[in-house]
């Protein structure tokens, strides 16, 4: 199942939590209510909220209530099935209570900036005034003269997670996104932590839509590509993750109770622009297109700001 | 005026704003409530909300209108007056977008941490599962063997602030409190970004109250003192802040917008455990007391956890 949030194109649209279904668009609880119009639900039915926050306060639970709906589905032509033209897709997830990030997680990454191996997972973070959506422009501000991308896996975490161990880790998993980790190397670097750098409004795109667990049952082997202006930049498999994403799990929730909805960026291959020789950064007008094997694609242009 | 968040001594009961009246606690939306039934307020008067969250989105008009009521005040024996000891005070500022902390930001300390002086605020940040409030105690956990305190004067901020001007940036200020930004040595500094050391569950005292602006306006020269088990480790003023808050706000601004309800610690004096010789960490038992000039008193126990 592929969860979106999306909003209708009028100016006082709210965000609603939808299925993608081909071209098309689902509202859940729109979906809900016709069945129980229909009688084909219960009068009774525990009401799935349409609110992307209240959905993902208890993500597990709703995508498990919400995959219940799934074969009641045929026998309906929707009134709330909507042409993906018609509506907005927003960020996945909204309002996250962490955006925990991982650096140099693949070998050949760490190379290529010269890092070492390291022994521990590298975490750092990212606050929510730098998440947009799979149709937002990342900003490219004049406080930088060098945004970079860097494609990612994003695992969503789908109920509390505290101290869980390594083989119970995906069950604590919602389901996967991409993540656009841009990074400002010049803020990035100049001083030894690199938040500064990496938190910039309105500039790391997720999407565009939640692949569920139950969906993509294995996350481990899945070939990772970015793209700008359509030449491949970056090319590889979260085979190559130093950290998997079990082990990930298991080691910040070590650390720090992890909530629905948190999101968990894994890492990103070698081929980053400032590695290159030269290094090429983003301009305005440039296209990112970030691509991971059945998860999806997100394209993103990049403006000045 | 100093506003608390406060709840009563009641399984079920929730956070309310308060502002501290000596030995007292009163309820603002309490207060206004009485105020308009007797006629003192216009009923028509805008209703500041009594839930934190609602009052924090807000702060800096929530605040202003506050302080209208102050002058009615003695006109009440109000009912919502209540003894410190029937309630309970929370961490003043409930789930803020960001929590950014200032690394090495007073001259002693850099040097006793082996540090150069940075020639650009140095930004790590923590999460909200870290949060606790003055009467809660600071959890040790398993995973670290290194647990150290550290008193830093902490900035609320009070309204949208984007590309503010450092001679303009403390009126985006709601106000300050105290804050202990316990750091795990060992999980810190076992890969080059701290955050796994810096927001473990459970172990981030602020507190016991904001301190708003009118009463506070000039943040620039405050004695700024800890101690744990009544031995002072820490004792500095403000005025050492290599990067003061004016330029603070400036600075941060100009990478991610700040909300009302973010909160800025400003960084930690010389003094900490991990710079004495030898080490001495935190153990459960031990109680770390924090004061500032002009703000007050923030004091917890160590336990095990």
């Amino acid at each position: 199942m592929k969860l979106v949030r999306y909003r209708f194109k009028h100016p006082y649209a709210q965000s609603r939590m939808g299925i993608v279904q081909g071209d098309h668009v689902l509202d859940i609880s729109g979906l809900q209510h016709e069945l129980i119009e229909r009688g084909t639900l219960d009068a009774a039915t525990y009401l799935i909220p349409s609110d992307p926050q209240a959905f993902y306060q208890q993500a597990q639970f709703h995508i498990e209530q919400t995959e219940q709906l799934l074969p009641h589905m045929k026998d309906t032509d929707s009134l709330h099935m909507h042409k993906r033209e018609d509506v907005v897709l927003e960020a996945p997830v909204p309002n996250p209570s962490k955006i925990i990030c991982t650096g140099i997680n693949y070998a050949n990454h760490v190379k290529e900036m010269g890092s070492d191996i390291p022994k521990y997972p590298v975490l750092f973070s990212k606050f929510n005034n730098a998440l947009i959506g799979p149709e937002d422009d990342i900003h490219n501000p004049q406080t930088t003269n060098k945004l970079d991308y860097e494609v990612e896996l994003a695992v969503v975490i789908g109920k509390r997670a505290s101290y869980v161990k390594k083989e119970d880790a995906l069950t604590y998993v919602a389901g996967y996104t991409i993540a656009n980790d841009i990074s400002a190397r010049d803020l990035q670097k100049r001083t030894p932590q690199w938040l500064q750098g990496k938190s910039l409004d309105h500039t790391t795109p997720i999407g565009p839509w939640l692949v569920t667990r139950s969906e993509l049952a294995d996350p481990s082997n899945l070939a990772i590509t970015s793209y700008v202006n359509q030449e491949v930049r970056q090319s590889s498999n979260t085979k190559h993750l130093i950290f998997d994403i079990e082990y990930l799990i298991s080691f910040i929730s070590s650390l720090m109770t992890l909530e629905p909805g948190d999101i968990i960026f894994t890492g990103t291959p070698d081929g980053v622009g400032l590695a290159m020789n030269p290094s090429r950064f983003l301009q305005a007008g440039d296209t990112v297109k970030l691509e991971i094997e059945k998860v999806g694609t997100l394209t993103n242009r990049v403006i000045d700001k």
